[in-house]
């Protein structure tokens, strides 16, 4: 094992995901309730090399709970990909005699984390933080319930609109890979069709579908889409849609809201519980894991597994999209 | 006065606007509770025209307080403006010897209700319902609150990212020729600068400014944008201002959420209070008025005037949002 | 096997829950898209004593999906418990040739389906439909989600009025036998300390607690408290704290508004998924299973299984709750 | 006119009400775009007599304006109704150089100031902060809007499981000597009846009036009742009504939450467009003066004037209640 870790960074890296200052909240408590002492990393990789590197103590991550964004802000860096900038990074650990990092990120932030592990001497636990759900070895990342949640309060209100006008209406929202949040917010939105990247859906289907419908007489229809979805987003397979289709119909995108927003209890709670466990892993000697939630009890992965590992879009949610909206 | 009116009939017209579910059921019970006949006319003129127009009691208004749309859906209708839509549309009134008709909408609707008052012996009263604000004779019109609300909440998402990004963001909201909605959600929304169609900006002073707050540290903006502002909508500015501006820029147009969700406090409250007010001028023999809110009170406004006047642009509001900006 | 299920009823049973009507819509079109007739229950176990029996289609169940409460309706039934009563019940399920129930609702709901099952012949599918989350076999029951979001949102707005008044607030949760939403909210709200019916905790150590933070300079505190907990609840507790402590003391009983409300995503995708796994159960010849979630996927568990486990407290939660007060 | 204001401060004062940071924020910035300094008083009145004055820069109110509370918290000061207390306090200002005060509350905050004003040479300009409603001289007062929407938000919850359960509950809203909370929120909570304290009510009649909604098929009612109406409080209606009639009686006291949340677009505005005026009616050389908000324009009204005059409650809201509710 080593010896006992003692100085704990934590860093925000990707896109930012609601829940993450929970998590920076939780890491750094309970870092501080086992004697280590805590920093934070500003801008992701990129304060690493810059040397952004700040104490943090309790009273640093109060009253940040209910907050959105990240207090230590999230940047894409480049440089951090080359050897160049790890060395620095590290450098720069070993500086402030840091022997333990805490990286809230998706799978980029992960492989990052994972390389510099392995080329240096210094001890990575990964807390999955992205709204895509898209990761192995966790039943849901953080971010992912307030998105969605934020997602069907915009299709509840555009269905409202669409019902007074007998409308259809194409809402697009975030998944360039990944189809999670349009398939949830389907569900959860009362969607009448959804178009994932995980599988192509043909247009004619999907007027046909919309046909069938009208012949039922539904007088307003809402199709989620994925931005990452074949046709080629909202936009794309709304003009498509139009071609064949004599319906008044209207383009929504959602676009970058769906990151921010007080999180909700899930993904407070889960961020808070993840928080804990990747601490507690880095105390008790792990490397180079992913603290996840595995049916509602934390669990950790190997960070290449969770990497390297896809998570299988479950069929049977695509079917309860048709079934709901007979 | 003439006769006293006994059969009273509510319609909905325009864009719909949240609250005039919680205004339609004012007006069908202060009816029932002064004794009037009440009807409901479908899809607004359009069912004037074609005949769908059904009886409503108390029952068919309960628990429609707090949703948003209109259980009567809304329309835009051509045939309305000819006289020979307008003939069928008063020989259907006729047919259900209705006396009293209850617009809610906009100006255009207003418009139609005029005219036809002025054509035929049915006394029209119109209540001001549209998200843009823009009815002269009246402080607030029904929908104007949550949809700043609405918006808001969403300027509040958008800046967790923005600023977890360092980022400037350029927001669009409705209004194709108020900006009433764009200068309140600037100010509710803490945003760097707005632009409305009421006021031409040049994009240079809005990079001086940006550049002033970049040099005082502000680390994200945000900008509103009317989408009837002069400039072309917020892609074209942000286009503009990324050619002189090096800064993670992005865009997001708000749609057609801002016109649904359940109507705030303020907007159950003014819908009820002008639906009430409504049918009893309509009791107490008055004619082509429109029942609006001045000061906290119910006031009648000539419906010629509520269209021909502009309620200015207060000036103050404009300079509040630079004041506020620094 | 026996018969293929032809005729499925569905029925809410015991305290409502967020989440009900989603689950209703999603049991009533899962049965039609499988070709069976559908009927609902009004009232719970009381309606199937008095017979009232409905058929629902497709459009019976559309737009409720967001609604909170149960258009069923739901009643605590001491009738069902009683022989003849069960007959009653039995007699009106034959009269209707309704050959499969499903029973929305808790233990105790689950209970009564339990003995039906066995005293006649008649097939049923528990759905645990709570806000308590206190089932065995699933990781999460419909309503919990959202009773923790409507309670974290009350705290987060009675911390705002803690800290500019310097207050120390109990705030009483539903959980008369169970601490899942105290612990959560606790967590997720960003609470001093929690008390639940499982654990005691004496009050002097609470004082203790409290008085640490004071020293600490934390100028606001706020203490969850279940309703079920061994001090009597809120109010008794907060006299006791006050005694030994000078400082100002509020207490906030939330109350019944923790059941109601607009589900959110997760309650939503959630009784949705667990009321299709239901109906299919029940076509594929189950009988007495309870559907649930385990893993973000669906699992059956025996019902006598769900009822006489009981789903461990889980410890880290606790000390999570210690950990982020510090 | 003496001569030009240069040097201001800023304090909240009693109950703290959402809005009062967007106040706060503006005060500062009109300020320091008019070349002011700008101070801020922690604790109200206290803070004055204590010494606790700060200065407060452009970023001090960043980020604030959708938080609820107050950041220069608030507090009850019987000190300063002494001389002898506001010789401390005037001395203070004095050590400051601070020649104009805005004093954000209500009535008894404004009385302070009124006479501080008197007394010493010392500028206030009050601006009207508070959930009541309750002062002359302005339309709204800060945080109205907001603790409306809460207390609907609550009431629409409530009703979900009213309706589900076939339940009368009585919700208890905040308003000690004024009715305006209730009256807001029956009519837009869709409420059967509304008890205040400027109008007596007698249980019989309610009574009367419940029993008629029983024999009119209603399922469920709601009745509002301010904590300050002249039965006793919710509580003590309850039982009243309890022994007269059969039915399943709950009763739900809301509570402090109804004072926090981050404030909706009206307070936001409201606050911000008083805060410029409090600010520019000082360096105008105006004194015991209050900003209000009258027609959806600002107004000064002697502070005098805004304490003595009474706000009529209008008859026409409370008739309206029982128009919606038949």
């Amino acid at each position: 094992m080593g010896k006992k870790i003692e100085r704990i960074a934590v860093l925000t890296s990707g896109g930012d995901a609601p829940g993450m200052n929970a998590c920076i909240r939780s890491v750094v408590r309970t870092g501080i309730y086992h004697g280590a002492q805590m920093f934070g990393v500003m801008q992701g990789y990129q304060g690493l090399i810059n040397d952004e590197i700040i104490p943090l103590n309790s009273k640093s991550v109060s009253n940040i709970v209910q907050r959105g964004g990240t207090i230590l802000k999230t940047a894409r860096c480049l440089e951090f990909k080359t050897p160049e900038g790890r060395k620095k990074a590290y450098d720069n650990l070993v500086k402030h005699e840091i022997d333990g990092l805490v990286v809230i990120g998706g799978d980029g932030s992960f492989t990052g984390a994972e390389i510099l592990s392995r080329e240096y001497d210094i001890k990575v636990i990964g807390v999955p933080g992205t709204i895509d759900n898209d990761l192995f070895g966790t039943d849901f990342t953080i971010g992912f319930d307030t998105a969605n949640n934020t997602v069907i309060e915009a299709i509840d209100k555009i269905r409202d609109t669409a019902a007074s006008h007998d409308r259809l209406f194409f809402v697009e929202v975030m998944g360039r890979d990944a189809g999670y949040i349009a398939l949830w917010s389907a569900i959860g939105g009362g969607a009448e069709a959804v178009l994932i990247p995980e599988k192509e859906t043909s247009v004619d289907d999907l007027v046909d579908k919309l046909m069938v419908d009208l012949g039922n007489l539904k007088t307003s229809s809402i199709v989620v889409v994925a931005e990452g979805e074949h046709g080629g987003g909202a936009m794309a397979i709304a003009e498509k849609v139009k071609e064949r289709f004599n319906y008044d119909t209207k383009v929504s995108i959602l676009g970058h809201f769906q990151r921010g927003g007080s999180p909700t209890s899930f993904d407070r709670v889960l961020a808070s519980r993840l928080g804990q466990a990747a601490v507690e892993a880095l105390l008790k000697g792990h490397n180079r894991k992913m603290a996840g939630m595995i049916s509602n009890h934390v669990a950790l992965t190997s960070i290449d597994l969770a990497i390297k590992n896809k998570t299988e879009m479950d069929e049977t949610l695509i079917e309860l999209v048709n079934i709901l909206a007979i």
